[in-house]
């Protein structure tokens, strides 16, 4: 039997003394106002249907994706190898028409406050000796598409590549045509049954169905439920939750799992655990639109923390012509930010010194235009480069074990100290 | 809606001729019974109780520890500062005396099938520079570990290392005399309430309680329960599966949840996603000594794979003083063994050539006691070291996506091929 022993409660006497900050805490009551006031204010003003490409007149024409049934990628690909043949037919020879993915072809649309693709393409042709090797890899990644359509299963990339090792020589080369044969399609990755391994965990006030089966996320004990790699399969949303926490890595996501913290504040927790990977983007993505949530997040206070909100933020580069269902619009930075270091007095010792290659990803970053849109990000960036420090969310952990999750997550709440 | 379209069945036609073996498949029902007396002669040949150190008359005198409830860690930890204190007034100073964990304390025993730590010991004075931060850090740790005792939380050894960045000064220092904490103490890692992240996730026939939630692993989907990082707060295990059925690597994983082959035939699928970590280990062990299934191991055939198992299966020299409660009895190699690339007629061009440093790790594995110990595992690894080829699990994909699912497992089932 599992080991049920009731956690003692702190014993504030003895804490408030060694735990800064703790006295301004108010009430939970009064922080739950707050934030429901929060989150129904950000829930009635996004009824409004959020901006689409289409909305903007953009001088520029891009190029987006979409979900698509299997049975629209199938016969999205009956009609592409119909018009191939009419095109062998009538004499102009096999190529295919690939868009391009080169950055030369990106373009951050501030408005939606995410990178998209421009609308250039390359010529494929299968008699030219400089592209023979990848017309066919194209044919034949469309082909094995065709076959997951058939079937309905879903395959991962390195099983993809195993099909035929002597074609594609390397997995490197059937990913990237795999990215070109989802923008050809104009499908979303998701949508041709290909999947990456996901790693992400989610834990509190959620319930939905995976492949069918109800999950509720309050009773997943301390591990929390594996985020699904297949997002097509995950429906039925429910919440109670006032707001999405996004935590960077596990070890604060253990600290908030094994406290139940979302039974003090409602939430839904999630994490990735590091670099955000396409199915716990998509798991974000679809909780935020279904629920209409408020999403904080929680990373370290580092140039990577930052990169890592963006990549759930604005998307990556390489899956840009994927970016409307792999974004999630509007994620607010909770902490730990530089600003913080300060205000909550962490220990000189718990600081790192930021490398020189911290530092340029910093400057680099200050040159991004979806942090140059964001005044707030662009002055806690700045003083992040100034002092050359940076700092873990386990940094916090020099004032207790948790005080993460008693003191400095329900103040920032409280204070709605979020960018 | 989550999409539930029916999965086709496969043609039967026109897959036997891509598909190597189906037409020796047997119907399900034969392959199940074979499963079934397999199981019950397993289970009740191991209802004598399993043997332990104790049971050995061996020459050396070896190490290990125990689970300790948390009351009895922090009485411990109290019993061991008041004798330190007796010695410090007796004038014989500050120091602990801490078990050796360098190889040449270590010792593999054959009749145990793993690798246990001897008795030596090293003296860690105070009063001497060289051990005086050591002596420091090992008070640390230990008050740290009493906190958590009296707090009853879990916390990860990252946590741990930022209570004290200036005195660790690096998280390598402070997990090294975590581990040496447990052997002076007695205890498991485990049982000192600091855990390591998790990454293994496990789906199928397994009903059991994470932090007091019942879970049922029939009900995960296709993302499956994450497990949990802290064993001692899992328990109640039931099951009316047949087998365990170890993987290595996500991608195979998948298939089998999706194809819910757990429902095939009755079966938990485990996997640590890649190597072996602390969480999955236990977990496994967990099962294994409850449920008394057999535990079958899907692994790459090279020797990683057989590494892999190895660590499941006797430990890790690292951790051995913990190998007891770490390892789990009698795992069987079912595949991909290297005899299979052959049998299985397995294309030349997904088999993959040995790299120097494979065929030596191969090689050194060959002079290993584990391995000795099973001649069926010594004329595999000659092969492979013999024949210079490795191959993944995703090799199979070559005969179509499912062909793990729907040929390759279920036939090395009905041919009880396992080693």
């Amino acid at each position: 039997m599992a080991d049920k022993k009731k956690r003692r409660r702190p014993d504030s006497d003895s804490d408030s003394a060694s735990q800064p900050f703790k006295n301004l805490l108010k009430p939970d009551e009064q922080i739950l106002q707050i934030l429901e006031s929060f989150t129904s204010s950000l829930s009635s003003s996004s009824t409004s249907k959020p901006l689409t490409l289409a909305d903007l007149a953009l001088s520029t024409t891009c190029r987006e994706v979409s979900d698509l049934s299997l049975s629209s990628v199938q016969s999205v690909i009956e009609s592409l190898v119909l018009q191939l043949t009419h095109q062998i037919l009538s004499g102009q020879g096999f190529s295919f028409t690939v868009p391009s993915r080169s950055s030369s072809n990106q373009l951050y649309v501030p408005e939606l406050d995410r990178i998209v693709l421009k609308d250039k393409s390359t010529v494929r042709p299968f008699s030219h000796i400089s592209s023979v090797r990848k017309t066919t890899i194209t044919a034949k990644i469309l082909s094995l598409v065709h076959q997951l359509c058939l079937k309905n299963i879903h395959v991962t990339k390195r099983d993809l590549f195993y099909t035929d090792v002597k074609l594609f020589q390397d997995q490197i080369q059937s990913d990237a045509v795999l990215d070109d044969v989802s923008c050809m399609l104009g499908c979303t990755r998701s949508s041709l049954n290909v999947i990456a391994a996901e790693k992400g965990v989610v834990v509190g006030r959620l319930i939905f169905s995976d492949n069918g089966d109800m999950i509720d996320c309050t009773k997943m004990g301390m591990g929390g439920k594996a985020i699904p790699p297949n997002i097509d399969r995950v429906g039925d949303m429910q919440s109670d939750a006032l707001f999405i926490l996004l935590v960077e890595k596990d070890a604060a996501y253990i600290r908030l799992a094994e406290d139940r913290f979302y039974n003090r504040f409602p939430c839904i927790i999630v994490t990735a655990k590091g670099q955000p990977d396409v199915a716990t983007r998509l798991f974000l993505r679809k909780m935020k639109m279904e629920l209409k949530l408020p999403v904080l997040a929680l990373v370290d206070s580092d140039p990577y923390g930052l990169k890592i909100l963006s990549v759930y933020g604005c998307g990556s580069k390489n899956m840009s012509y994927d970016s409307a269902n792999l974004t999630t619009p509007d994620i607010k930075w909770l902490g730990i930010r530089p600003s913080d270091l300060d205000k909550y007095k962490i220990p000189e010792q718990c600081r790192l010194p930021m490398t020189e290659q911290d530092i340029k990803t910093g400057k680099d970053l200050l040159e991004e235009d979806f942090v140059k849109k964001n005044p707030g990000w662009v002055e806690e960036l700045n003083l992040m480069v100034k002092t050359k420090q940076k700092a873990e969310i386990q940094a916090l952990s020099s004032f207790g074990f948790q005080y993460l999750s008693e003191v400095y997550l329900p103040l920032k709440l409280q204070q709605q100290d979020w960018l």
